[in-house]
Formats: structure tokens, sequence, C-alpha cells
């Protein structure tokens, strides 16, 4: 076995590379993961862009699936070879906030997420995964390497924010931006019930996505003032949840605005900038309307892994319509340029190793 | 009986006074009430400062007990002389929103709120309670109208404050200000659970109450910076649910700030004034910190306040220390602008009939 | 107007036939339906066996839809003509328990059902609809009378029983039994996010069916044990969630046994005889495997009538090839012996005003 | 450091007595405390007395505490000499029924239960405890170790009993027996805001100590029939929630009846013998009263832990009444002897090394 291997590496703000990187060893509780395949996220462009500080030669990527390389003397039921995925997120499970039940937020705020943020990320011929008992998800035979993928993040994130949304059987949901977030968000809202979607998106090709991902209304922002359309849809009664999966203040305004109290906003959005997200005063009944806000952050871990596979695999969504673009792991580089720039109608590029 | 009575009104915006009115009559589902005690809410001050709009002649107060005086044919397991309580919010338990269980939202957005808001409210002879079969709250015998009057709006909020906080058995609350609300949402937080209450409250009267309703820790925030403060109370963590039980961009903000992720933020302040409230885009962990936001008003019904009155006779709580005046109703205009300066350390004016 | 009506009564134990009656008159809260089309329940047929004991010349039925023929003085926002269905369950919204938040326990246990059990059904050409206000359910413009009739008892009590079970997204759900109640929870299942529902039942023709409504696997119990069945696709770890859809000792305790620690059995057959119903001490964990018991009575109200309804329009479920069979209203009587013996594989008749 | 231990062992069915064993050595995930005191616990006895099969020499005991010995590699933030306490149950927290949320049942049903189960308990020199990161609660200086001791099983127990009962604030509870487990179920009554606490217990000492503990009623099952005794209490209503602490199938019969519909069915009890516990099929509302049958397995974690210290600390509750005798572990025979028997009036013996 080698002892290097290639990786893309943020070498600083605004810069990024491929590098070479010794293969990482594994801690008697972690694993090393060969790479098969990965997806790269919007989020590793904003890192790039320097959302989250600097960093120097940090391995990028957090969505990927490979084998077994290594495995660390206290991992139990795995054998080199095993064909596995590691969710975005990758908490240790026995700190405080995992033991409360929130595991984004290991070790503290945010804190479960450790590829390409404090640790090296997964755009590279192997990766380290720490805690590897809980965080190796055995992918099924009747999944593809490319289907596994998305249940990294993709579905994760966008069917946490339906599950947030506390959405009655039956209920009405509009999800705000249809990025590839997004559009798992309106799969979500479909998979736990509503029994009206609502998306509001511009852009045509990812309106005509949503639908097939089971939008049953798309309304475009840039044609109308959203607001209106959705409390005219639902006879002014407004939704039952609102999904900001945008990260912006003016979504975040017309959620709140579009919830009916006792509705719920679910935030799934990453807000990148600005010191005040506004919560506006009367949309938000001034204080006593009953509208809940609830955010979430990747939920990771096998078992949810194991729960996300499933869903493929007995057909209840298929993902892959949203790789546009498919590249070998060389030319990482040409598809990252393509997500900075969201050129070529690009939702999610396929990495194959 | 009598066919006018006198009442305590809102002239117009900074206007009050005694005013002679028809006493009501009930329809079907209605009741009326004769009343023997009341309360006044700084509620009332913000609705007579302008708050809500203009008003002419309305007759103010929202928390007060009595004896029914006349019942509709349609109120069954009444009758005259019944002693009753009505919570300060009087929904029909038959809209849309109220089936949904956001009775407190009944018809629209805060519709529960009905006293004083879109109807005569209770400071005067006799009021008159709409959907009586659900409002009307027996008093039971053990009970004084001084400690039912006390459930139909400072129990109720203030509890709702910690009972939305999602507190863990044995966890750590913080509650931001100590008026009555305040200091029953002290009491609330220890009756669900809380191992640690940290009040932040200035008035030295008010820091006292607080502790004898249960507060563990109080901090001046004229001392000292309540979020430092709270932060190193908890080691850092913060707390697991902060109640804002004022109504300000401040203390909300510090409430988002002390909440650790996956805690709750628990608003009950009516927030009175400006577009926006700011939501801080750090301490809400950028869209991802898993704290959640929840809001209340005064829970209504008769089956709530049947709770809230058993909590009075068995002992758990005693809210009468709060009650640091008593007038004759000839005098309600004394006690209202007592309430409006705040002057001579007023909680509570008892208003006896 | 006539002032008499033809009805189908249950004349005393095992005997059923058509009665004239007064058409009813409503109260202040109260309204009349003239019937447009229902449904008959096998739960009828419990009734007319004596399952609740005898009854003289009660009305049967309670499923039904119609138009508004007289309104009570109280009642808002309808009028004569307009098209309505009523749920099974008719609870006043304003007891104790309503207030408590089970409405389906009106006044006290399983208070709720007042149609064919305290009060004549809607196997009549005009029914009285109590507390009509939240009762009264305006069907949407889209919805056939037969889509609508089957959101009176099939579709609420069946996605009850999944709302119940407190599904994990992607999680597995086992159905036992396939009348139309455990198909609607099949449907309901998938609705609610299950990734696998696998169903039991023997007769071929309710095994295609369930399959139709979403069921990803058929276990036959007649061919295999279907504990260990179940446990065998679950790889031995049991459901998420098992669903009681038919009200025996046998499969309650199935559904013990294949329910994982941590999951919910979700009970919502009737259990119609036996002094205990059999709680299996080791399938149970001793009383601390974490496996949670819940049941439920269709849950009523328009604004959950509404939801339903919104489900049927934008196509998440067609409850109507459950419609075996047609009848006039003057051939209830067939219909109903039919229903009794289960001949001519009848799931539902429709019957036709 | 010495290399071999006394521990209290069970011999066989029915046998106790000493031991010497080797001091146990940690993995890297592990470690070893030095017991410095301990708890009996009933279920021990029952263990004894063959309640889940012959074990041969296995150590007793599953309440202690004690200064960490030894450390595996792997565990971080404690070190020699830290003063820890471990819970009951050690879960491992990364397989996937503690990924679920239900770590009492890791690894299988009831697996979270491994201390004089599947390994060693404590009433030994030294203990060794598994996933020690996650186990190891570190006790704060304020608390005795006779106050830590009982944070491992009696209070984390008693009070998920009343956790999972869902009490309204201001509800009612009955608890069915007051051991210790039942005595400090009635504490977390209150604790999460019980109004009105009923507990059923016949011997004079006992109630004694219930009433200490918050009981408002006390019911005497040898001298009335506490399902009618609790129906009169509650003006025929029922509970909200009934307790079950004794593990019998007359209590469980007796929670079903007393629990009105909607209410929670709370169970802690070890029910140790009988094929089927009976559920009442009319007190169960023939499955469709809405009653919720829950069950609790001593949760564990150090995070729990840490809440229920707090509980102690700042004087929610104080256990140690329940020490009604006191043994240096030499004479742990004698103690455990006392236990078998319920001889002179005891509760719980400390143990003290």
């Amino acid at each position: 076995m080698a002892t290097t291997m290639r990786t893309f590496v943020m070498r600083g703000i605004g810069e990024v590379g491929m590098a070479e990187k010794p293969i990482p060893d594994p801690g008697p509780n972690d694993a090393v993961v060969k790479t098969t395949a990965a997806l790269i996220c919007t989020s590793d462009c904003h890192t790039v862009g320097g959302a989250i500080g600097d960093r120097c030669n940090l391995t990028l990527g957090h969505e990927a699936v490979g084998v077994v390389a290594k495995l660390g003397s206290e991992v139990k039921g795995f054998k080199e070879g095993d064909r596995v995925a590691v969710n975005a997120i990758t908490p240790c499970y026995r700190c405080e906030n995992c033991l409360r039940g929130f595991s984004s937020q290991c070790g503290g705020m945010l804190g479960g997420w450790k590829f390409a943020n404090v640790k090296d990320g997964n755009l590279a011929e192997y990766f380290h995964v720490n805690d590897a008992q809980a965080n190796l998800a055995p992918v099924p035979a009747g999944l593809t390497v490319e289907e596994a993928c998305y249940c990294c993040d993709m579905l994760s994130t966008g069917f946490a924010a339906a599950e947030n949304a506390a959405v009655p059987i039956g209920g009405t949901v509009a999800v705000f931006a249809q990025g590839p977030v997004g559009m798992m968000a309106t799969v979500g809202a479909r998979l736990v019930g509503a029994g009206q979607v609502i998306v509001v998106e511009s852009v045509v090709k990812r309106q005509a996505m949503a639908r097939l991902f089971g939008a049953d209304v798309v309304v475009d922002h840039t044609q109308q003032d959203p607001v209106e359309a959705i409390l005219t849809l639902t006879r002014g009664r407004g939704v039952d949840a609102a999904i900001e999966a945008l990260g912006g203040p003016r979504t975040f305004e017309a959620c709140v605005r579009v919830t009916r109290p006792g509705g719920t906003i679910s935030n799934v959005g990453y807000h990148g900038s600005g010191n005040y997200v506004p919560l506006p005063r009367d949309g938000w009944g001034v204080g006593m309307g009953d509208k809940t806000i609830r955010t979430a952050l990747c939920p990771g871990g096998a078992e949810r892994m194991s729960r996300l596979f499933r869903l493929i695999e007995s057909g209840r969504v298929d993902p892959t319509p949203m790789t546009t673009h498919r590249f070998p792991f060389a030319q990482t580089g040409d598809a990252f340029r393509l997500m900075q720039t969201k050129g070529d109608g690009i939702l999610k590029p396929l990495i194959l190793f």
C-alpha cells in the first residue's frame, strides 16, 4: 500500500489545488476509507471564500463513499474492503451534547462538522473517519455509490428540514430555494406527509427539477411577491411550515411571514453574513404568535444513513437526477470552479476515483 | 337586577376613566359574570398607550373572577351564583386554529385575546364571556378570589413560558426580567423540573421576590453583563432554556446567546416596538445550531384553569405575595396610574368589587 | 320540505331494516344534513351483533356526505346547500377531555363516537350534526362525494394509526390486517415516511389491494409465522412500528413481538371480546423494553377533514378502489348483509341517495 | 497496586458470598474505578433468585461511586483519582439502538444493562467501566458519595417513570408501590409538575416516607380498593398518569384502570413472572381509549447523571432518608440477606469501602 495520496485542498482563502499528503493512520476508534466517489457541496465554496476563516492546505469535501482500508482495534463489525458511506457530520456520540441528543453540536456549537472544517475532508484518495463505529455506514448491495453519496449530506440535511417542520398529515409546506438541499427538502416534505408543497425558485431548470421531486406549485419570486403568492395559494391562512433552504435575510423573513400561527419555520440554510438575521416583529406575532423556529445541521450517524439508504432502495426517492456533471478525481479543480460559478446549470458534480 | 353598570374604560389613547354601560346579555353560548375581584396587567397600560391602536370607551381588564349572573341556553353544568374565573384568553375552540391546537390564535393570529382588545374587558361590575362552556372555570371552594384571579393570566402565561422551554429534568433555565409574568415563569421553571433557575433582574425588591419564588441565582444586569454571567455560571455551556419575559430586543438577543446548542428560547414577552426583533446570527449558530425559538400567548380554557387552581390548592405555588396593593373598584383609576408609572414598588393591584 | 324521512336502523340485536322517522331539527349549535352518499363500516355490523349492547330503532351509519339542509342560529360561515362531510366522531370541543386535546374521548372514554352509538347515525335521508361549527367539513369542489366519504372514517382512522406510530423517516412498519382501515394505515405509513411497509394479510384480493396502496412486502400469516417472517425481513431487528388493524389477541401479541425496543405498537383495531388483551411479558421486555403502546379512535373535526381532503385532491391517495359495490339507499339492507358476511369480496359498499 | 480484589458474588442460584478476583484492566475506551460506596438493589435479589438464569461467580451490584484507578488510552478529560459515579446502565452510545436514542436497549433489548448481568458488577473493590467517556460521571465537590450513589439507579429510574408519564402541569399522578424506585417516582412526579400525587402503599413506614417525598395522598390498598379510591379522589376522571413501580399484574391492571382516556401508564416495574401481563380490555377502551403505555429502563450516561447531581445540589431532592442501614463492605452478605427478606424495615443499605 502506498503511503501518500493525492488530495484536493484549500491552499488559502480563494485558492484550491491538488496536494500530496500522507495516507492517514487510524487510532483505536477510527477507520481510514479509500474513496470511490464523492460529491462537491456549495458549502466548500463558501469555505474557500473565507466563510469560516483561513485554512492552509485543508483537504476539502464532506460527501463521499468508499471501501474500508484500515480499521482501528476497537471498531467491530467491519472488515477491510467493506463498502461504506460516511455522513458529512461525524460526531463522537459520547460528549455531553451528543448524549443530550444533539450530536451535530458535538463538543460545541456546530462541532459535529469536522470534515473540511477542523480536519481533512474526503476529496482525497483516502480519508480518516473518527469514531468509526458510529460513523461508518455500510452501503447495501442494491445501492450505487452515486446513490449512497447523496445520503451523506443532501438527503440527510434536506430531510432534516422537513422532519423539523412538524407538518401535520396533509398540511402545507413552502420551501424557499431549490438548490440540491432545497430539492431534498421538497422530497422530504412529501415524505413526511405534506398535502401541498409550494416551492419558491426562479431558475427554470431548478423549477422543473422541483416538480420532478414533488413540488405541487412553483412560485417564481422574480415574477411575484412570494409572500403574497403563498398567502393567496393558502387562502390567507399561510402554510403549516416554511423551510428556509437558502440562508438569506429576505428568505428568512418571508418564511416567518408565510407561516401561519402555530406553524414552524424550519431553517436549514447557512446564514453566511450580517450581524443579525431579521425576525419580523409583526409577522412573528409580536412574540406571541405560536410560530416556532427550528434549525438543523445535517444529522449524522450510521443508523440514520441506513434509513436514508432504505428510502432509495425502496424507490421513495431517486436523487441522481441532481448529478448534472461527472469528473474523474484528477479534474476536481474543474468541477470546483463550476460549483463556484454555478456555470453550465450545474447542480451536483460527481467525482469518481 | 340593574340594567346598567360601572366600567373602567379606555376613552382613547392615553385617557382612561369610569363609564356607565348596559349590563350585557348572553347569547346561547355565552355567560355574564358579576365581577368580584380583578387584577390590572401592564398590557392594559400598553393598550392605553396606543400599542394596538385607538379604542373608544373600551372596557379594560382581562384578569377577573366573579359569580355567574346570566347563562345562555346552551351552556350546561353551571348555574347562577357559581363562582368562576375566566382566563384572559377566551377562544371559541371550534375554529380552524382552535382545532389545530392553537387556541390562543383563535380565528387568526393572537385572536384568542378578546377582552380589552376586540370586546369589553372585565374591569367592570359585569362582563360577558363568549363560548362560556369552555371558558368558565369553576373556582374550587378552597381557593380565594385573589388566588383564582392570578390564574387568569399570570400563572397561565408564566407557566406556559416554562412549559414551552423543553427543560430536561435537572436542566438549567435563565429567566430574563422578573415582572409578575417573569416571576411566574421562575415558579414554572421549577415546576417543570429545572435544577437551576437563574434570573436576570435589577430591581432589588423584585430580586427578593424572585428568590422567594424559587430563583437559585440572581444576576443584576446593571452590575454585570448577563450573558457573560450566565455563561460563567454554567461553565461555558449556556443554559438549556432561556425565557424572555420582557419583550425587548436586548433581552431577546441575550436569550439566544445564553442558550446552549439544542436548547430553547421561550419567548413570552410582548415585543412592542421596532420592525425587527434581532436574531444574532452567530449566537444562533448561523442557522444550524439547533436552538429552537418558541412563543406563547396565555393559554386559556377551563381545563387548564383547573390545573392551575390545583397547583395553588396543593401548595405548589402561592402567587399572592405579588399583590402589593388593594383598591376598591371605585379607585381603579388610582391603581391604573400606579401601574402606568410603576410607582410605589407596585407589582399587582387587586381590585375588589 | 317533508317532515319525515327513511332511515336504515338496527331494530334490535341481529335485526336491521328501514324505518320512517321525523327529520331532525337543529338546536342553536347544530345542523341537519341531507345525505347524498354514505359508506357502511364493519363496526356497524359489530353493533348490530350486540357489541355495544342492545339498541332499539337506532339509525346506523357514520360515514356520510351531503348538503346542509338546516342550520342552527349559532353556526356561522355555512349556508343551506353547502356540500359537507361529517367525520364519524363528532366531539363538542368544549368539554374537559376535548380541551385536553383528546376530542375522540369527548365527555368520557370513546365519547366522541356518537353516530349509531348514542344518537342516530347517517344511513338516513337526513342526519343531525351536533356542534356543527367544528364538525361540518366543507367538501372542496374538486372532490367527488365518494372521495369525501372515505375521509369520514377510513382515512382518518387509518392515517391516525400511522401518525401514532412515531415512524422515523425511512423506518420500517408492519401493518397487521388489510381491511379498509388497514389499507389506509398502509397508505398512512408511506405518507409519514416509512421506508419499508410490510403487511400481514391472507386474502389474495386484499393482498393485491395492499400492494396498490403501497405495501412493499406482503406476509401471508396462513403460510408462515408472521413474527418470524417480519424478524427475518428486518434482519432480526424488528420493525420501528407495528400497527394493529384487526382487534384480536393474536395480532396484538404479534405486534408487540415484532416491534423493536424503542418502537411503537399503534393499535387501531377494536378489541371486541375477552377480559384481557394479552401483553407478552418477554416480548414487552419485562416492562423495560422501551416499547410504547398507543391507540386511536378516528380523530374528527373539520380542520383534520380539510387535510384529508387535500391529500386526495393533490393525488397523494385515491381510496376509491376500495369501493367494491354500489347500492341505492333503498337497497342498504342488501349492502349490509354483504358486509356482515363479507360475501362477494366486498370491501366497502357505497350507498347513493 | 494489588492485583487482586475482594468481590461480592452470586455463586449460583440462591447462593452469594465473597470471592477474590483479579483487578480488571481497561481497554482503550474503558476505565477501572476503585469503589468507595455502593447501594444494594432489590433487582440483585431477583438475579440471585434466578430471574435471569444462572450465573457463576458473577459480581453483583450496579449502584456505586468511586475514584478513577485506571484509564484507557482513548478516554479524555479524566485523570486517576477523579471522583466518579457510574450509572447502572452503561451503553456504548454507538450501536444502532443507541443512535436511535434508546441507549438502555444498547445492542439489543435491555442490552444497556451490563453490570451484574453480562459483566461483573460493582460490589467489589474495583470495577470495570466500558465506554468510559460517556459513562464516567464526575461527582461535584458538593455531593457526598452517598448522595451520588443514589443517582446511579434510584433517581434515574424513578425520575424516568415520571418523565415518561407526560404529566400536564398541575396534572394528577398515581404511583403504585413505594419502594425506593417508587419513592423517587413520587419525587419525580412533583419535579415534572404534578399538582396532585397519589401513592398506593400499605407499609406504614413507607407511607410516611412517601409523604416526606411529596405524596399528597396515600392510599392503602389493603384497606380499600385502590382503583375506586383513586377514581373517587379524582371525581371519577381518573389520573393523568399512573406509574407502575412494582412489576405485578394487579398493579399494572390497576394502573390502566385509573388512567383517564388520553393519559399515560408509565411502567417502571420489572415484571418478573407470567407469560402475559394483563391489559384489561375495557379499561383500555377496547383499544381506542387514547391511553398510552410506556416503559423505562434506568437511563444512563454522564450527561443525565450531571442533571441528577444538580437536583441534589440545588436541594430539589434529598434521597438519603432512604438509607436505613450502613455496612462496611466486609459485611455485604448481611446487607444482602436483609434486602432479600426485607427485614428490619430496610429500604436501602449503603455499603462503604
